[in-house]
């Protein structure tokens, strides 16, 4: 088996644990990442680091980066309400308000320097095109360009060598996800997934988020770990 | 003339000034963005902020990232030395050790989630890849692929609308670049340009970009306004 280093975006929630679990099964040595970048509760940052030693990651980083400087979306900004209704509200371009501009990008390029510091070409990130197909930047065409970029954009792609944006997930629906997970023995309870969880990490069972995960482990017919309010 | 909101990169250097003073000239309402990102010295930063005002732009944002907590530079990682010489010091792939990995990516990253928050569709940057050709960031191909990703990365892009990345610098010598912002009013006494300027901004007249900027007033054959130590 090839134990290649691999960056892995972790938020703490539902999906990236289980990308982290598939990056991991497929031999690499996950330097797992996640973002202080101004969310409206903690609670999955905390969900992150404990999903990353639960699955034996070599590393875990945080990097504080102030999104709330740009606004523009419901997860950051607070003056604009998160949605909690079986209608996701969106804006005229069918975008949902929690989309946060740029995200994945902004995401992804620190993923890809540091990438770069640790002499790794593979970054895993656990986007997903089925439940989230109003996000822009969860689609496979989006990926594409961004390996493209990357691939020009760093020392590594001068010396030759090709980075590899790994998105498992990005065809999965949630029910398929949660059973992946299962089988390579992810603790889901250990995830945190809601808009407006509690500092403790209760979740609010309302929001989009839950409602998808809810939806998701029901489908899956297993019993479903969240801990709600 | 059309005056569109553009976010122009400014990190307080002479590039970046020029690339400002462009953008308003051609009639953009400039939205200047800096980063305090780890660098040595926030004299830059205060430089960033003197320029905005001086070419009246309508809006300067500071953004901190902590790329200190990647590394891999002598810019952020105070264990490296800022090279001082006639010779700039190089890994084995030719690229100098003051390169920032990604750092052009996570900062046109960021201002791609401002332009979208704004609403605008344009960015400036001052790369240049005649003085920075050891830079894999700075080369034309990487804009290019940058803004092919741009245009699938955003609500925007979903909308029809194109992002435009302005790279007016690109293939300009520092005297050519020097000769375009006098013409047009930049105070380059104002910029800092010195990888390792005191806080209060006098430059060290030794590092690389100090000696760049020495011999583009020199070829340019006008006065050099930077304050040595």
């Amino acid at each position: 088996m090839d134990h290649k280093k691999a960056v892995v975006l972790v938020s703490g929630g539902l999906d990236s644990a289980t990308a982290l679990a598939i990056a991991a099964d497929q031999g690499f040595v996950c330097h797992c990442l996640a973002f202080d970048y101004g969310q409206r509760h903690r609670s999955e940052l905390n969900a992150s680091k404990r999903i990353s030693a639960e699955l034996n990651a070599a590393a875990h980083k945080l990097v504080k980066l102030d999104l709330q400087a740009i606004g523009g979306s419901a997860l950051t900004d607070i003056s604009i309400d998160v949605p909690e209704s079986d209608l996701v509200v969106e804006d005229s371009g069918g975008i949902p308000i929690t989309y946060v501009p740029a995200r994945n990008t902004i995401f992804l390029s620190i993923a890809l320097g540091w990438a770069e510091v640790l002499g790794a070409t593979d970054i895993f990130i656990g986007v997903n095109a089925v439940d989230y197909s109003g996000y822009p930047d969860c689609r496979p065409e989006y990926i594409a360009a961004f390996e493209a970029m990357a691939n020009l954009a760093t020392r590594a792609s001068v010396e030759g060598q090709c980075f590899n944006i790994h998105t498992p997930l990005i065809s999965m629906t949630k029910q398929e996800i949660i059973k992946r997970g299962l089988t390579l023995g992810v603790d889901y309870g250990l995830t945190v997934s809601c808009y407006q969880a509690t500092e403790s990490g209760l979740a609010c069972g309302r929001c989009d988020s839950c409602q998808l995960r809810k939806q998701g482990f029901s489908a899956a017919g297993v019993i479903d770990p969240t801990r709600y309010k």
